[in-house]
């Protein structure tokens, strides 16, 4: 089965392997290797360990998220947002429920934030003190220019939190360059091709505040400090040991394959050959290839009677292809992941399991609605 | 190897192998697995579908404690808290750093919470709402008795958030007829031997207040709008899927050992060969017989100058018995874990490896301090 949701993602069998076995998170050994992996994570954003520290949270890139705001701005604290799509208008709700301002910045359609908008944005309004963003959004299948957009920022003396969940370890990230951002959040199972249960924070520990999240369990400081106290291979509660495992296995196969750009290159092979593919159906993506990005994309639903998302997930699956049985688009659309340990031939594969599915539930005119008007 | 910690528990290997598989959360087959386990954990606590959900939370225990006292008690809201031990400790650390109020009730040690004591407490101060209690606390291996003592706060009135992280599937819980019971928290990883990566509370549904948590993460009245609007085997995020099909595992041989009583009796029955034979070793628990709960025990470290609990632990663990290097109790002490697909022949090799250990560590007195002043 291909897993192209994405994520949770297609992963390599060694992955799966090190899940099936009992591990104790207390156990030198096993503190070894969680130390291991936070130096690894560290390095791939290449954080410099004086500064930065790869802060793990058991759970989701949601948690991550909400720690991270929690832990660098303070209640009452403004962020300004680029509203990029549905992950974006998530972060606005965590953060508007966790006490903190946020202040939406429109983001034209189908195009990348422009930087010049988010400096004039920060410019007009001295009291934001970070821009949150979301690197890949899902919700439109772009990558932003995360590097330009923190760099802005931080010519204006503002920080960034930078959610980079469906993004890390593909899309490029250089901390030593970009002093701005506070924090970078990720898990182990989109880019990194492992599975989900663990979420980490690339922060800089310089500037965290003891205390100012409100909530024990989403407290960066707290993590940060507990390190310190017990070493950095040690959890202040009872972590997910399989999972830490298996993403430890991820990262050799990470190193094995050539790291971030080996791994871009083949997520943005496997992007052009969906993305020709799908054009080659008929079908209409949601974007042009110039700015479509290498993780996800959207495709328009098919503007035909026939059309029932559920029932092609349904045929696509008794291909050996899964994706996701709802869209994160504002127009009805499917979505097709271009990550997790998958190559071209297999989103060759997926592209002709698309052919044989729309015809299996009757689906004659393949274009979208805006094509057909 | 035998893992005494406790938790993460020793597995059985057919849990173990659910976990090594690819797995889409929002895939049908797969909702339907956890809209089965939502049922299945529900019935165990003896909910009623009409009063109570279970609410499943990615991450660790803790994080549900922290999502109970925040969706149940709102700001600056007041807890009874009998302090039993390093558990109840971090119940109400997490309380205070979330802005409720702890009221702390002294427990005398080695001995279980006096329900004329809570109802004094609870009399005395009618702004407390709720009675916080820890079932069975890691810091002491006590099982307080928390049907008597929820019973105690509901006839004055009041409500409970009960802590059954480290004792639910074992000890005894009938939420049918403990109405002042608002959440009951547990994980996958303790007496229903999963591993970790979630946890669950048992809630009653109809006192939830939206948005009272002040944490989109952490708000269970979201997480049980998100099941109305989205079903039962629907996350609000990304869960940890193997984690949960594992669970779906390790209860169906919860059911086939014959549930909760049978499990309470295998594990009443390890505690009893493992206190009968560390005491035969010449050891000192911390407990006499009578209060000495099922689930973990503790230990006095022997006062012998060579004693040392890391190199104590490095020989069990030449043995294939893993426990914990490091103690919950205020005394020096080391702790054993009678949780997890383990059986009293287990027990009686693990005090096999215990004699063993100690011998080549060097340790001939083997008496606590306490018993050798």
């Amino acid at each position: 089965m291909l897993l192209l949701i994405p994520g949770p993602v297609t992963t390599r069998p060694e992955v799966r392997a090190a899940l099936a076995q009992d591990l104790a998170p207390w156990d030198n050994d096993f503190r070894a290797v969680v130390a291991g992996l936070r130096e690894r994570v560290l390095a791939i954003g290449e954080g410099d360990p004086d500064l930065h520290a790869a802060l793990p949270l058991q759970g989701c890139g949601h948690f991550a998220v909400e720690a991270s705001v929690r832990s660098f701005l303070p209640p009452g604290g403004r962020l300004l947002l680029p509203m990029t799509g549905a992950y974006a208008q998530r972060l606005a709700r965590l953060a508007r429920e966790a006490g903190r301002i946020v202040v939406e910045l429109a983001v034209p359609p189908a195009s990348k934030v422009d930087p010049a908008l988010v400096s004039a944005a920060l410019a007009a309004d001295p009291s934001i003190s970070h821009l949150g963003l979301v690197y890949s959004e899902t919700g439109s299948g772009i990558a932003h220019d995360a590097p330009a957009l923190a760099a802005a920022a931080g010519r204006l003396g503002r920080r960034v939190l930078l959610d980079a969940v469906s993004g890390f370890g593909a899309l490029p990230l250089d901390l030593s360059t970009r002093p701005e951002i506070d924090a970078v959040v990720f898990t182990a199972n989109k880019c990194l091709e492992s599975v989900a249960g663990v979420a980490f924070v690339l922060a800089r520990t310089d500037r965290l505040v003891p205390g100012q999240a409100g909530s024990w369990s989403l407290d960066l400081a707290d993590i940060h400090n507990h390190a310190l106290r017990h070493g950095w291979g040690s959890f202040r509660f009872t972590p997910p040991p399989q999972i830490l495992a298996a993403l430890s296995v991820a990262l050799d196969l990470f190193d094995a394959e050539g790291g971030q750009p080996a791994r871009l290159a083949r997520y943005v092979a496997n992007a052009r050959t969906l993305h020709d593919g799908v054009r080659r159906l008929g079908l209409d993506p949601m974007l042009p290839a110039a700015v479509q990005g290498p993780v996800v994309m959207n495709v328009h639903a098919p503007a035909d009677p026939a059309w029932d998302l559920q029932c092609f997930v349904d045929a696509l699956k008794r291909r050996g292809v899964l994706i996701s049985n709802f869209s994160s688009t504002p127009e009805p659309s499917f979505r097709i992941g271009c990550i997790g340990a998958i190559t071209p031939d297999d989103m060759a594969a997926a592209v002709a399991a698309l052919d044989a599915a729309l015809t299996e539930i009757g689906v004659r005119h393949r274009a979208g609605a805006p094509a057909a008007d």
